[in-house]
């Protein structure tokens, strides 16, 4: 008999490790922190002894799911200027919040509140954009979910910095260096847009991108504005720009991506460049629909994520999932398109290969961190269950989130979380909202 | 002191009632099943005895929902084929299923199944197709919703009936006189599209239709190809045929709508036809994105449905709602397009006037049923409110639906149905998605 921490049975486990397979009656055992087997529940009482067995009948255990774009803090902005045109959006309702309120207690606070409801809602990784990202990175590991905290790089001041110079500065000193090798956290660069930096900046941020193996993650065709605006200060599309400046390659994670030419996307599928496909993001602030089927079929990988509750308006990987699914069907006039295994493999395995954190989590497989979550299908609206998959994909809420571990330590249980002040998160959130509403309608 | 029955108390309260208000502590007093006063609560506690009261802080209170279409029985289908291509699918799948299983027993268990579900998520009205309608309307009486019955009228034999005659006597004799003045439930003509009748047996439909004043609704335009086939076996478009027929006026309601030209917008609009928009459908079908927009601007009544789980996969409207403003937004390449506000309304009274039922429900007023439903907006995702519409139909989670009550009788309180029997209902669906699968792999 092996010893191990905990023993995860599930009607259904998904692994999402290369095959498409759904196994029945497993269960998955845990060991400080790391899956260390997969196997038949049979096979699992013969061979373990668990300190703590959990048992889930009619549920499906998934890969923890994996959120490839967020500004998490701005969860205190979810509804604030909703059905707005983007530019007065951005002009009368964030960037003055922003002016305002922005500094280390509105980020821990809007952070606290993100990650609550994405570890409710089945994520186990996610990755941020936003300032203050040493204020992100602590909150993630306060909390403990698993983060990719992308540091701010622009070139002009804000709260957090003056310069790039000073952005790269504190990125590196803050999050990369003060992280290495810290079992939750890691770091990439952030720099918003094209727009917003300059050659020397850009080439500044390769340098030290390069020095210390920091990945980089930036907003890339967007919307047709942002290329038109490109090719009318540059002469040059966005990603044109990036690959002149040397940054095409798979360190790049390209969020949105909507609007691509077919010689671009082969340029993404050859560089090894990932795509992080925000849908409902995309329809909101009507930017398009990314061509994600093309992708695939080019090879691109392609990763799944929320954005900001600012413009989305939850951080719901499910309804990401689904909602990516039915929109490849409409936008390829296709039924077949995208079925639900392949939204789940963006939401896992691809979100994780996106981040450079396909060794570590995204499936369930021996060696990785045991990042899982468990969906009771039993509620009415999934049911009956022809195919497990199908069902979590088309059918089951957030709501239906039972378990969720983070490095096999639980969060979630039956629906709650188990370590987290919900109250008290609720509490400053309703108390900012009340900030900012007295100060700006 | 007036007496009454119920006393619900709400943060919120938005009636829909031809105004955009959002009411804030407001009191809904029902006597009788029917709504008898909308007042502040300091004025309902002043004036009203009741013998129960609500009080629902942080909730908002909004009309019971109305899904203007959905097959309910085939809920027993819900992810029974997902993926495919909708001719296979028909052939492979459902209609197999449909011959081997199809029969009254079928038909009950689905739609107790899919009304369980509508009621846990808000919905207090639905408009239904399937066979043996006089099972529907007799399940949605024993269940307490309101319903309206469509009944079939094809061309050809079914379990149900042999020809047209015998759908249109069946129809007529068993739901609309077996029904006549009931207060749950009123009968509508559900000819499945235009393909399905010869235009003598649309002639026999109109007579009878006239003579007993039954609404008619109908699939229409759902498809590209449906058009395509209709122009070559009659040489007229689908819409053409009907008007031709006499069919085309405020009685008729127009399932999914997805292709229409600008002069069959404007022909809907004048002819005072109502549209139900099933966008997650649409979506996964691949049929296309409705012109909603285009519908509004021109003045034509929109609802929206959910169309049946075998095409969903969950009957969901606030998710509904929620796609059709996201949807909109993207197709008419405008952030502003179908505003929060704009959904909730089509799903509301929009729905009602649809259906004839405009002076019965869709909006919180006086002398109408009590029709309605409180959410719970406390829940993280859903913090912090801004503007209670907004979160409702952007970020509420059908999870959140505390309370509904259908003609004053409250058939979910906490989330949970009061008197349905939900441990019955998943039994006997599962019993048959296992004799299902095991006939039809």
């Amino acid at each position: 008999m092996r010893h191990c921490d905990l023993l995860i049975k599930a009607e259904w486990c998904v692994p999402v490790d290369g095959s498409r397979a759904i196994l029945e009656d497993h269960a998955v055992a845990v060991a400080d922190g790391r899956i260390v087997a997969v196997v038949p529940v049979a096979e699992a009482d013969r061979d373990f002894q668990p300190s703590r067995t959990v048992d889930r009948p009619g549920h499906v255990l998934m890969p923890g799911l994996v959120n490839t774009h967020s500004h998490a803090a701005m969860t205190l902005f979810r509804g604030f200027g909703d059905d707005m045109a983007l530019e007065p959006w951005l002009t009368q309702k964030i960037w003055p919040a922003e002016q305002r309120w922005l500094g280390p207690e509105f980020v821990r606070d809007g952070t606290a509140l993100a990650i609550a409801e994405m570890l409710l809602s089945g994520v186990t990784c996610f990755a941020d954009q936003y300032f203050f990202p040493e204020i992100v990175a602590g909150t993630a590991v306060d909390l403990h979910i698993r983060a990719v905290v992308g540091t701010p790089v622009i070139d002009f001041e804000t709260e957090w910095a003056r310069d790039v110079h000073e952005y790269l500065e504190k990125s590196a000193d803050l999050v990369h260096d003060a992280y290495v090798d810290h079992p939750l956290v890691t770091s990439a660069f952030a720099p918003h847009s094209t727009a917003a930096l300059t050659d020397d900046a850009f080439i500044e941020l390769r340098v030290m991108a390069d020095q210390l193996d920091i990945p980089i993650q930036i907003h890339l065709h967007e919307t047709e504005t942002e290329i038109e605006n490109a090719l009318a200060a540059t002469g040059m599309r966005p990603l044109d720009r990036l690959g002149n400046l040397g940054l095409v390659n798979r360190s790049l994670l390209a969020v949105h991506a909507v609007h691509m030419t077919d010689a671009e996307v082969e340029l993404l599928a050859e560089s090894g460049v990932s795509v992080a496909h925000c849908p409902r993001s995309n329809l909101k602030l009507a930017s398009g629909i990314a061509p994600v089927a093309r992708y695939r079929d080019a090879g691109v990988n392609v990763a799944i994520g929320t954005d900001g509750a600012a413009s989305n308006n939850v951080l719901d990987m499910l309804l990401e999932m689904q909602t990516a699914s039915l929109l490849a069907k409409a936008a390829g006039r296709n039924a077949e398109a995208l079925g639900a295994f392949d939204s789940l493999s963006m939401a896992t395995i691809g979100g994780a290969r996106a981040l450079g954190l396909e060794r570590v989590t995204g499936s369930i497989a021996v060696g990785k961190w045991a990042d899982l979550a468990c969906v009771d299908l039993r509620a009415l609206n999934s049911q009956p269950v022809y195919d497990p998959v199908s069902t979590l994909v088309y059918a089951a809420k957030s709501s239906q989130v039972s378990d969720v571990w983070v490095a096999g330590r639980q969060q979630v249980e039956d629906g709650n979380l188990t370590e987290i002040d919900v109250a008290g998160i609720a509490g400053r959130a309703n108390e900012w909202s009340r900030q900012i509403r007295s100060d700006l309608g």
